[in-house]
């Protein structure tokens, strides 16, 4: 029997240290959500293999963790598998968002759900990426959504409640980035790029802030794009400014091209947030923006921060998603909140979580008779009825050592029970 | 693309009003088990296969759900498979239990941790079970464990810390019902019993409650086991009575069949847990109890409830486990509590979670001009930075079916916001 000690490739043992931030994090996120009247809900880690494979899920379903299937329905697969249909094995795989879990979620239970419904999800999900530092194969992911409302208080509610969150946990100075969907569109669309090729073209785009505007416009053109339509796309890219006045520049010349009402909502998210908000960031328009996942309709925005140099968060609304369930529409907006970023970032600044009350040590000498362990069995259990903290921990040999040790846990009080003073 | 709607067999979603419990369950575990020096921890969720194989599980490592390898392996596995060896395909596996994972985190972390170490576990667990109503293959389990003490300080603070928990959730009148297995095995000794057969006569004993001392005699005779043992070993439990003095009368009949000290601690467990109680339960000897796990190896503990009719939570030493891991055995002592069934009962006695203010409902008529709306967002701000939790909802046509609606989700009051009015 070999027993191995290490986790499974990729993923981790969390010591209580960080545990103790993840836990005030966790706590935070659900307090302050709460105050904007999200509930809290849960899908199973284990989802059906067609969900996780129905191409709602981009690039993350090359990474699947598959569950083998069981009893007979194993037997019978297995006499059939080779090497190129080896799904035929699999009945299940551990989810990799909460997205669309979300999604089934809401498909299955939308009769037993408010409307709309202002949803709050914490848990894992997994994906086999390959192992690198700082990320893990095992995540915590924290979504807030809120489904069926079609108008932009659900992006006004979902960015005002996140930057109330990071305010509260000690961040300052970030930037939410602001764009639409259908912005994006428009612009493709006036420089005169095919539909086709929009989502090629918004792949590059988002490399603005890497490669800036001439390693952009190079590499479409070595795409095979004309040179006229690069060049009118990032002339507009070159005039336009992070605030309302950029989004009103591009109405103003993207004219019929950008639907009725896209470039007001914007604004509007814009002004709200930030004549509203509760933490010290900006919000700011960026056109460059684009987002990832394909299953955006609309306003989309990120969470970017100096201090880690990339997003910590983001989100939009996905308001096609939830049919692929239901055959009906529903209108969806969710924020991704970068719950390990978050953590790492904590850690990292070796964040100090407001204090609730002293940790208490009681060492208790070896051999203490047992109704004088009675004694300091009930003085700490009134205590701790109190809730204060006491740990009761018996004396080693090394007492000065043991203090030691345990004052880097953060006990900072002591108290010493001797078996003949007693 | 055929979406599913419903979760994977077995497993389910969790609503909003479970949810609530569930938080406020899991709020309480923390803060209860802080106060008594316990810290948090987390292990992943997927184990290697080898572990999860190694014959620490019992029953539960045939109800796996096995992680099918990926990439090159995984191909070369396919060229292997056949109907008999189904577990080439596979290198990892959800776990069964948190136990097994605990004892590799400590043998992977032990010097970073501190000593003894009071760990608090909590985590979805996966068994391939057969779905039956109430119970579902994945489940939240809540461990506490203290590692590290081999004193019965871990035994009386465990059930201490426990006892307390229950008692703040509203539970009262119930029985922590406790025994040793070293007291079973001295029983089996006295009565003649072969070593080997130490654990069938257990597995017997354990349905004491079920199927009353006759038909457990009648289940031992079958078995094929002498009258003669059996009679003497019953005749044991006939005389025992569930108080201290029940503890002594084995104690002076088993004399030297007994290791020295194992009636005294079980005293002292009784006497101390009873003494320094703050919750209304009674704790009881009961050399009836077996509990499944054959890594057990002294006092074993469960709290029996009537209004459940079953176990809601067990534990106890198991000296021998971690020394799987490392070769060096390490005391250990764990309580895991029955969270999901806990779940359950709150829900089904419709217990309501103390209250932390009012829900409080914004109704804004559509159509808000956005300056309008900008001073209801700014109202709704302030008071949920002082914790205030308010709802902001669009007003619907049939407002009243609305509001029936919130009232059902706790909303008490409502404000209303119309367009000509601000």
């Amino acid at each position: 029997m070999a027993m191995k000690k290490k986790p499974v490739t990729g993923m981790k043992d969390i010591l209580p240290r960080e545990m103790e931030i993840r836990d005030y994090v966790i706590h935070e996120i659900k307090e302050t959500y709460k105050t904007f009247g999200f509930s809290g809900m849960e899908t199973p880690c284990v989802e059906h293999i067609e969900n996780l494979s129905s191409n709602q899920g981009g690039e993350n379903e090359k990474l699947i963790f598959k569950i083998l299937k069981r009893g007979d329905k194993l037997t019978s697969a297995v006499d059939k598998v080779n090497a190129d249909n080896a799904d035929v094995l699999v009945d299940g795989g551990l989810r990799y968002d909460l997205t669309l879990p979300l999604s089934r979620y809401y498909a299955n239970n939308a009769n037993d759900l408010p409307s709309p419904f202002k949803a709050l999800q914490m848990g894992n999900v997994w994906r086999a990426d390959r192992p690198q530092r700082g990320r893990y194969r095992q995540f915590m992911q924290c979504d807030i959504d809120i489904l069926g409302e079609p108008t932009i208080l659900a992006e006004i509610e979902l960015i005002t409640a996140t930057t109330t969150l990071l305010g509260k946990i000690g961040f300052e100075k970030f930037t939410i980035r602001l764009n639409n969907r259908k912005m994006l569109k428009a612009m493709a669309a006036y420089s005169g790029f095919e539909e086709k090729d929009y989502d090629s073209v918004f792949i590059t785009l988002d490399k603005m802030d890497k490669i800036g505007l001439d390693g952009v416009a190079e590499e479409l053109v070595s795409q095979g794009f004309s040179k006229e339509s690069v060049d009118k796309c990032l002339d507009l890219f070159d005039k336009v400014s992070e605030d309302v006045a950029g989004v009103r520049y591009l109405k103003d010349t993207l004219g019929e091209f950008l639907p009725a009402g896209v470039a007001e909502d914007l604004e509007t998210i814009m002004t709200s947030v930030d004549a509203t908000k509760s933490a010290d960031f900006k919000i700011a328009f960026d056109p460059t923006l684009v987002r990832g996942m394909g299953y955006y309709t609309g306003p989309i925005f990120e969470i970017s921060m100096d201090e880690f140099g990339g997003s910590v968060g983001g989100g939009g609304r996905y308001d096609e998603m939830i049919g692929k369930f239901t055959g009906q529409n529903t209108p969806a907006c969710g924020f991704s909140i970068g719950f390990e970023r978050i953590v790492m970032l904590l850690l990292e600044k070796d964040y100090q979580i407001p204090k609730q009350g002293e940790k208490i040590a009681y060492l208790v000498e070896k051999n203490m008779p047992s109704d004088k362990m009675l004694k300091i069995l009930q003085q700490a259990n009134e205590k701790r009825a109190n809730g204060e903290q006491i740990n009761i921990a018996i004396m080693k040999k090394n007492k000065k050592f043991q203090k030691e040790q345990m004052e880097k846990e953060g006990y900072t009080v002591f108290e010493e029970f001797f078996v003949d003073r007693m």
